[in-house]
């Protein structure tokens, strides 16, 4: 738990009795979708939350140089520390939170950079990919282009941001874990591409394409590096069998759509208007916004559900205790996941049809 | 060695003593690049070359129905055979030979097909090579959605061939090595779509950018399951160790340079010219064609003196004797890669400078 772990400086925190006293007075109400399969989080302690925040901005504004003063706002709103308590109640220590929090931060920031709405577009999009997924991997070639690349690398700050949260990571973590999240990080980067590729072509992807895209673009390298933020590893042969992988597909595609529900008025006023699950449903079963919204909540659900099954499956085949811890450190980054977009109210609103009643936590 | 396979039907081959007699009484004289740096390698047991080219062309032509029929000379003409036995002198079995070459076929037919000169173009590639990529993975969703998914990519000849290729190596791979190819085929895809965005960008990179995407658009998806064609594994602490992996980077770019200066004068006389190693040394630094590809010579040999530099150091640091057997079998690819394009005279020519004498095979 991280209430357990020892902030160095600061008030000690109180703990998640305290914790979830705190959280149903705040201000905004709390506000699960109607009818979502989720299950209910302990809040993390705020301490180590403020901690993480700072260690976390101190890294991104001062070490890496990653943001303009002018987005530190933003920064704040995102809530990393907090996230990253939520999504892993169980961590090792703080610095296994902020490694996490790192790499969300980088993530968030090749997106927003390359893809998004800070300077990003579809438009050679594969190119500044490829470069930023370079800065994770050491790249090697020959003198004096190696070193003239790696120096290039130093000038873009979402490269910078990558390779410093990755070689934070890596001091947690062993080669076969640097290993995973490295191939999870180009499964996300070819489903940006893709998702390029959609807005490029103007098409709106078929239901089953989407699912599939957002099974690449997906939360998945937050997912993987469970064990090491936990403080063990999952061994590869545990990790690479059918039964696991198809459990991490299922709950990183559950977790995304979590996302895409919460995001769905978000991306509505953005200026370059995603294709969702929502939106792709209304285009190709002409269903209303309201209809498609409900249908893309059973879709999620069904996508837990099927990864809960799995998940117990992989516990059935693979006896090994350390599966089991792992699956169960998956379910607790979904869980936290949803609990984090529920809740952070100031970047996500629902979707008003007129009709829903509060939303409560599924048995 | 492929000439200890025993061929179940045709006629028993006659061995490397006899292959080696052939081959320096070919009509088409054997021409490697004049001051490349190479190793020579033992022809492959013509026998099995022919029994692999006849379970190849049975499975590509009639088992996944890959090829129309007019396309059946420039299968033949492309000799997997051959190739997968030059890449593969000591693979375990037919089987082994069999699946590097269903997984060269399949490798071939998506590049072609969504990216080059049959059918495909940087236009919305992100999402073709994302279709391809799931068909290599089973995509999990819910239903109707994920048998729809599955049921479309059964329609797409490439991605047909993709999934009965990793089918068929599986069987014989242990999942961390599909997982590590799975890997590698992410990293060559994530190549195809930076190069794709250079060519909308109508942009030639720069020398340490394209030595970079090199290592993508590569054969690494090739070097990295000799393990498994030679009849063993590599397990993932000492596949992930970082001194393995530079040296499998640096072997990936030196084989992969090979391929850019075999093929200088056919990609010159493509539809699409291609951004290579020479061309982009003409761009950048105002080199002479001529010079331009003597450069390019020196940039190889430099990758080669490093890979083998590397591969001794791995040696030396995971002194487990099957470290040193797979750095061993990717160097025999990379030999038997070399000396399939220069003596794949059908498909390659070398650029006539005026001056260059014979090659020799270097000490």
């Amino acid at each position: 738990m991280t209430a357990s772990i020892a902030v160095p400086a600061g008030p000690s925190g109180p703990g998640t009795a305290y914790a979830r006293a705190h959280l149903r007075t705040r201000e905004q109400p709390v506000r699960p979708i109607p009818g979502l399969y989720w299950h209910p989080v302990a809040e993390p302690d705020p301490a180590v939350t403020a901690e993480i925040d700072r260690r976390t901005k101190r890294w991104a504004v001062h070490e890496v140089d990653l943001y303009p003063p002018e987005w530190e706002d933003q920064f704040e709103a995102f809530g990393f520390g907090r996230y990253v308590g939520l999504t892993s109640p169980n961590a090792a220590g703080l610095d296994q939170l902020e490694a996490a929090a790192r790499l969300l931060v980088a993530e968030n920031a090749v997106d927003d950079c390359y893809c998004e709405d800070h300077g990003g577009s579809a438009h050679g999009l594969g190119a500044r990919i490829l470069m930023a997924h370079s800065a994770l991997e050491h790249p090697h070639s020959v003198e004096p282009y190696e070193s003239g690349w790696v120096q290039h690398l130093a000038t873009q700050a979402p490269c910078r941001a990558y390779r410093s949260a990755m070689d934070f990571f890596d001091r947690l973590a062993p080669d076969q874990v640097h290993d995973r999240e490295l191939h999870d990080l180009a499964r996300l980067h070819l489903g940006y591409l893709a998702e390029a590729a959609w807005e490029t072509e103007q098409r709106v992807p078929g239901i089953g394409e989407y699912l599939m895209v957002r099974q690449y673009n997906s939360f998945r390298p937050c997912l993987t590096i469970v064990d090491v933020l936990d403080g063990y590893a999952l061994p590869a042969d545990l990790h690479d069998h059918p039964a696991v992988q198809k459990a991490l597909a299922l709950g990183s595609l559950a977790t995304t759509l979590v996302n895409d529900l919460y995001s769905y008025t978000k991306e509505l006023r953005s200026l370059r208007p995603h294709v969702n699950l929502i939106t792709a449903l209304v285009h190709h079963e002409r269903l209303t916004a309201r209809d498609a919204y409900l249908k893309a909540v059973g879709i999620h659900n069904e996508a837990m559900h099927r990864f809960e099954a799995a998940s117990d499956t992989a516990r059935t085949r693979l006896p090994d205790p350390v599966t089991a811890r792992y699956l169960t450190s998956v379910a607790d980054w979904i869980d936290g996941n949803h609990w984090w977009h529920a809740t952070n109210t100031g970047r996500y609103t629902l979707p008003d049809f007129g009709d829903h009643p509060q939303g409560e936590p599924s048995p």
